[in-house]
């Protein structure tokens, strides 16, 4: 585990653990199956950055009250929905290491199980209270549907340009993530600084872990992932490495990336192929500068709060961001 | 066409061409695909009977502002989502006499455009700016997705008792209807004996409905229906007529019943044995009672409201949920 990463969770463990409970007691009273299954999702080994993320930018903003945790659960069951109805639609075998839950259950299931926890996350969002929040959070929602619509539109489409990925990125990723911290300020009722502030560090936030996960899937290997390498472009999925790549490369260099990325049944040696003009035509290189960029503007985003333990905090999960390794 | 439909469709002519003004308006900024594939649900012949129900309750209750119309659309919105992901669920061919959408274009899109409807009903729910109305809006949400994965669940059990069969059209169709009658009230601003009268008729109704519903699964034939008759069965799904004939029938009954239940590819023959054993073992007419009583109940609900041409348009909808053919 890398240094940066121990460092957090040792910092954050009483938080983490609060949001367990907090998960764990609202699934509860439910019945039988759609605890199993939900909890298959929840309780893989999920990261909950988004519901840390709410509960450490409350806290930011002076929250002391007992109902951070209640409500940052909204966002890690926006999350686990959007999981469920990606992995099935992705054909996925394998998150976070387990099978995907279309996979055990069957599809069916898995819409289903995605729709119970989107209507719970909104039931939450309702129990705080402030039309704001609910705003939010459906505003959230009815994004994220049509980023992952756009996605599947645009899949297998080798000329996708950089716009478009961004803009599909800022719609399934970036938004959940800035609304989980803007949420935290709202719980705290702070001010419209404070809130903008939070909401641009989440938003640059979302967009850099985003473009982190999609360098992922070309430089790490699937025991670490959870996840099958070169998952992406077998799904028909182009990630800004491989557009960006396209973009520079020589005659000679995209007809070699395409016959590979056309082909989807590549082989480990072909996929490493493909690695390695990545490298060589700078779109591994080029994600990683952007990547930086927006994790600089995250950190900028929070220059309006003094310095604390928590500030410095949200700081170090901002650069951990890009030295992840899954 | 029956005279009781002929009458009401006259009688609401103008509202349901508001509804669908309202629904165009509503789908119209958002980007073609969406729109696309929202269109073949919303605007494959509906009955539109849920955003209808609001409107109608609204007035009811003196309301004669201009959002009605607007906010009624939320009902015809969670309709079409459930339907979308449904039919996956079901594998159904046909729907409303058109091919099912998850058979036009993929699964994907039909997941995908029924979480953006879903969203889309919660957005609009939280334009209302009301608590209670977003509340009720998230419950039903919930309380349908518990009751499809209930019925999943059930699929194929031949000992579904009539308890677990209206818990399950309580949740998947009741409470939607309900929802849309007591929003009607409270969009008018009304007292809580409206609110609470309005919400009894729209439960019974909603049951009434379902049970109207599943006995034309095996009365109706399938170009008057717009869907294969004895989909029911074939999807596994035992309703109230099986449900009661399978408890009355004698053992040599029984089990000729079950054979042709279990076997999903039954023939046209097999399929008319099997209504004409409907028939005598009494499920049919059962059903048939069983849903005239909850009619009588809605209608008894509406009689705390002095007579109006309103009223009695609901009493007539009431009625017509029996003598319908499709």
């Amino acid at each position: 585990m890398n240094r940066l990463k121990h460092k957090i969770l040792d910092e954050v463990k009483e938080d983490l653990e609060g949001i367990e409970t907090a998960l764990r007691e609202n699934l509860s009273p439910h019945f039988d199956l759609v605890r199993e299954i939900a909890s298959h999702i929840l309780f893989s080994g999920g990261k909950r950055l988004r519901p840390l993320l709410t509960v450490l930018c409350a806290r930011l903003c002076g929250y002391a009250g007992n109902y951070d945790k209640t409500f940052s659960i909204i966002f890690e069951y926006l999350h686990a929905a959007t999981l469920l109805h990606d992995d099935l639609i992705d054909d996925a075998r394998l998150r976070r290491g387990k099978p995907a839950a279309h996979s055990v259950w069957d599809n069916s299931t898995a819409v289903l199980t995605g729709d119970f926890l989107l209507a719970r996350a909104l039931s939450i969002g309702t129990e705080t209270g402030s039309l704001k929040i609910i705003r939010i959070v459906s505003e959230i929602t009815e994004n994220m549907s049509q980023g992952e619509i756009r996605q599947l539109m645009r899949k297998g489409n080798l000329n996708l340009s950089e716009s478009e990925y961004m803009d599909i990125i800022r719609c399934k990723t970036a938004v959940l993530i800035q609304g989980a911290c803007r949420v935290g300020s709202l719980i705290a009722d702070a001010g419209e600084k404070e809130e903008s502030a939070l909401s641009d560090y989440g938003f640059n936030l979302g967009i850099a872990f985003q473009m982190a996960d999609d360098l992922l899937d070309y430089t790490s290997d699937s025991s670490v992932l959870g996840k099958e390498v070169g998952a992406d472009l077998k799904e028909g999925k182009l990630t800004l490495p491989v557009i960006c790549s396209l973009t520079t490369a020589n005659s000679k260099e995209r007809s070699d990336m395409e016959k590979i990325i056309k082909s989807k049944a590549f082989s480990v040696e072909e996929f490493e192929t493909l690695v390695k003009m990545l490298r060589t035509c700078g779109g591994l290189r080029y994600t990683e500068q952007l990547a930086e960029k927006y994790v600089e503007r995250a950190k900028d985003a929070l220059s309006v709060f003094d310095p604390s333990k928590t500030k410095e905090i949200l700081l170090n999960i901002a650069d951990y961001a890009l030295s992840r390794e899954a």
